[in-house]
């Protein structure tokens, strides 16, 4: 029987979709307590969502600087934080918890500016506590499994990657309604970052490749559309990518796409085989082998992998999602931190500090590319 | 911000799938709190099961008699029991706990025999307890906006249901492993009842038909078949049915279904249209309306109705699943047990002791038929 | 180079769809040239038919008697005639053309009533023509690919089958509106026989089912229902079966079915794999095999049989349909006609009078166990 | 009746797959005669394929040149040439038939280089014969009936565009088995032309986007690779193209997309609806409205619109497929030349001379783009 880690939480309150996500994941495999939080910008806003979701009112902070002072403090303090806050509010919590060397699983992307990015990164590095960005769609156990096919060598050598990420939900001007504060912060460079799906959706897309294929990202040309007038921020783009060992790709990005939800898919060609992974029914992957009919992949099913960190915990034909997948990262942070046997594997895994930093070169090199005409920009580049 | 609900389990121990699953689901909406437990069969493995799981050892019982009893003394005691033995072992505790005014969350099919079923609707019907049984697939959003749609007249009459419920788990011996504790009792007449497969899972079928129509069940033919030589219950059925309002049925259910894992579907037709459902990819239904294309609803969707207790925890195009679903049906018997504003309209949908005795009759007049050349036999006729 | 076979048609005049479908179906492979017909009821919609659709008038007949002699004198008469009419319209002529020694394609089901069905084998078993019935459904190639699969062993013994016929054009009284001439005749006793929708469609869902698994039915349990006010044969139809080798199966054939298209989906279960079709998507087909993911079969894929039958026109991903299909019965009907290579191995997979009779005698049993309360009813009672 | 069109063909001989599929589309509709050819590169060849065939040996020719003057000669002398040869071959004999005033209609890409595409421009403006290239895509009643959605606005304006074309059949070097003819010719720059996968199936996907859109291509930016060792063609694309009326779009194209057959998909997105269509499964398309459930419209189904030349030989439910949609270019095409009444109107959806010089600038503009280091090119920049 484990202990419970002491979880605090940076944003997340009253109305906040994503925090009681994370909430309701941490407490999902039962490896963690919510004891402590700072879930607000204002502290009257904090101390209600506080109330409302029944935290403690003497562990509920005005702000992260006396949460991180407090909780480091006590003897029952906090293992753990959630930064759920806007982009532009993840690397300065970060750091202070960091600090006081109190674990950190911090929302993505991890920052919204380079500068930022750099900080944190800098300060992860000299903390002797783990930071993990909730790259969520990782925690898929067919995603794993996927991985794991490849790293075993089953699709020979990867040659083309095809990846889209489509919402419709930004398909008009959201962020005036004044009812959607996601769209608001979302398209809003100031809290945002320099990009609007790509920052967003686009970050998911190319993390979830590299994870799959163990490819990094080298060099970037995109075309990126504001389609909604007035607009701040891109809300679509065409993205290809070049990848090391020569592995092409090509991305399409649209928080425009009208009546899509969240169809995200992936298609991972190599020259032995290819597999093929959709979101919205992720409990199944497509899985070709030359001159084999295609097989379909089911989560758990008799193909899986050791090694593979495929967590399922109901048997194939139950279908598991999004909310599994995204305590799954939760889970294996839990396993990490309270070094369990498989901690050196799982650490591997886990989307960490370097990923964020190389995700937001990612978002920069877009940028910038798309500001010069759509040339190839290396990663390399972007300071 | 509620108080949550004092917990115990009967069984779920050591390597039990189905007690994990019922804390997990309990865990979910953070309505719950794990206290008390009788996890096993003797007292040493009771004991060990509830180290395992962190159980305080001063509220792990070796029987469920004792549990009872100082539960129902403790003023901290349990508010709530989940029953997750087998189908022999559900009235005794059940009944027990209703005498003490304890809640009862009890696994399907109610009972594994008709005596039993009596007895225990009696219990129900003289105590001040609330009694909810986990036929699970009701807890789906979609499903319930299905019944939400059929019940606004969408469908108009309704006419016919195809109903599938395919697994291939006991496509061989698997009760004589000595591996599949599953499939030992499920297999046994003495533990599960006088039905195999039908009690398994045409109980979940036949339940979600009358769910989602408002239709009751009156007559069935059936055929069974135990396709596996020596075991000692049915693992194949084919079931015509006849219910209320001259609604017509088929069914089909299987254990031995080769490749099948939970491939439970259910089409309905009315006069008007008709709904289809496919429990692998539950996040999405389609709806056929007269003369106009079909409609792909999905799980928070644009067409769902008020009222339709249909609740999502993410937004559509982000998957939730069986245990999302599971976790539903302790929610909202949660808020019952609170007396939450939705009470009244909850308790209507939460498959109840009624429902019990009523799956039960249909598990009876299943086999009955089956002695009888498969003649048309009376739910009206079973004692 | 082959000599093309001279085609007459009996029906098929018109605006009569299925005529058209058939001389399409004639043409498509080049195998025949279509030179005569008597092509509808009277002498003069005959003659009108003939012209719109360019036969030479002096081919063109007022009656089939006088088409049969005629043509049987002339030295470049009809080798092979299609039988296109209503049911009650296919045994007289088709004993016409077989008695001059001319090949029949034909209709199904095979005619109207068991008498003339045991007319029709009697004729067929003294003439030196051939008799081809129109089960197109077994032209499809994957259709046939799983027929060589499960003779090759890759399913093992057969335990069950589920099949479902649902199509939702009768779901009004669409006989009574005067411009549904199908709907006429197929919904009128005197014209389609003791059954509506158990003739129309559970014929062709009966027939696919022994193509592909080799067993022959031996007994029905059948609960079939009018849902339409005032219409004179079923429109529904639940159907248990019985087959050799205790195989068994169950049914579900609806012209009710409100949304449904012409959906037709078998399911085929083995002790050691599966295989699942489904007409609306017939280019591919799922291929379970023990303890192995599912695979995906597609026309003229890797997995293809030698001597499967199974003809492609195109490669694999440039799907073929209903036409083709339905082509598929015609040329190799051609083939053996002709004394091609493959002939005695082609007769062994074409539809012909011993399939007729046995699926008359289905039909009959199916409204035998419908009248008789739904009790078993043995193909071999059936006279 | 009518009378049919006297056909003949260039290429196509033995064992040419894509001559006798234009062959049986030609054929289908009973629209055409086919008696003439130069079906090989040599005369012997051209004399053999002829008499496998059935073809007249008087009009079996031995040079394109001798086959236009001698037929121009004839009285009976055909009324419509098919060019099948590889791409290098289509201008030459296109120039000669035109010349005489015999319709053409030829395979795409239009010809190998820009030079040819502007003197076949040039002789198909001066001629009184009409020239039609089988983009065969845009006969799919389904994509018919998107572009007629598109064209009654029920899309909005049109923001996006995702297309992918997607085969893996030349995943390893097939064109030197010496047994894949195909193969040969299409990564033979001499024979192809600038491009490989771009100019086989890019080609398609641009034409199909344009046909269902309404809007023209102006810029690209590529990024080709060759995957395949030693290949001297392209095998992979991605394009990110503009459009008139700020339409964006990305193209994934690929010929060793591994296990992939021909996975030609369409997702169109506009302010107030979308699209999505896969080749496939083509009898179905994606409707989505805002705000709206996801609607499936099928071939021929409740949607169909007036005007749309959707033309569907069987009821929806029956599938029909590639050759069909073929079949339609060929139909349509009579109606033409033949002065139908939809004449003027066919004349605007059938792909011509226009289409055919506009994606050879598409073909070259992609590889210009991906020469100058993937920098946007204009189409107008091609001569």
């Amino acid at each position: 029987m484990n202990k419970k880690l002491k979880l605090g939480m940076i944003g997340g309150g009253n109305g906040a979709f994503i925090g009681a996500v994370h909430r309701l994941c941490a407490r999902m495999d039962n490896k963690y307590e919510f004891v402590a939080g700072c879930l607000s910008s204002t502290p009257e806003k904090a101390a209600k969502s506080a109330e409302e979701i029944g935290l403690d009112p003497s562990r509920s902070y005005p702000d992260f600087k006396t949460m991180a002072e407090k909780e480091s403090l006590r003897e029952d303090g906090i293992d753990v934080v959630s930064i759920v806050t806007p982009n532009h509010m993840h690397a300065e919590p970060a750091i202070e918890f960091l600090k006081k060397n109190i674990h950190v699983i911090c929302d993505k992307p991890m920052t919204s500016t380079m500068e930022d990015a750099h900080k944190l990164f800098e300060t992860v590095s000299q903390s002797k506590a783990h930071f993990f960005l909730t790259h969520n769609y990782s925690g898929y156990p067919v995603v794993r499994e996927m991985r794991s096919l490849i790293k075993i060598g089953e699709l020979g050598k990867i040659r083309t990657v095809k990846g889209s990420y489509l919402q419709g939900w930004l398909g008009s001007k959201e962020e005036e309604t004044g009812e959607n504060k996601q769209a608001e912060w979302r398209t809003d460079p100031k809290r945002s970052g320099v990009a609007g799906a790509v920052g967003d959706i686009g970050s998911h897309t190319m993390h979830l490749i590299e994870f799959i294929t163990g490819e990094k990202l080298i060099s970037v040309a995109a075309d990126l559309t504001t389609f909604v007038d007035g607009r701040k921020l891109e809300d679509d783009a065409s993205i290809m990518i070049r990848m090391s060992n020569k592995v092409k790709g090509n991305l399409s990005i649209s928080q425009v796409a009208t009546g899509e939800e969240n169809n995200f898919r992936l298609s991972i060609y190599g020259d032995k085989g290819a597999l093929h992974w959709s979101q919205e029914n992720p409990n199944y992957a497509t899985f070709s082998k030359l001159e084999k009919p295609n097989q379909i992949i089911t989560r758990g099913g008799s193909i899986k992998q050791d090694g593979s960190f495929s967590h399922e915990r109901v048997p194939a034909g139950h279908p598991e999602g999004y909310l599994e997948a995204f305590a799954q990262i939760y889970s294996d942070a839990a396993d990490v931190i309270q070094n369990k046997e498989n901690k050196t594997d799982l650490i591997k895994i886990l989307p960490n500090v370097n990923d964020g930093l190389h995700i937001m070169k990612f978002i920069k090199a877009t940028v910038d590319s798309n500001n010069n005409n759509s040339a190839w920009t290396d990663l390399s580049t972007i300071k």
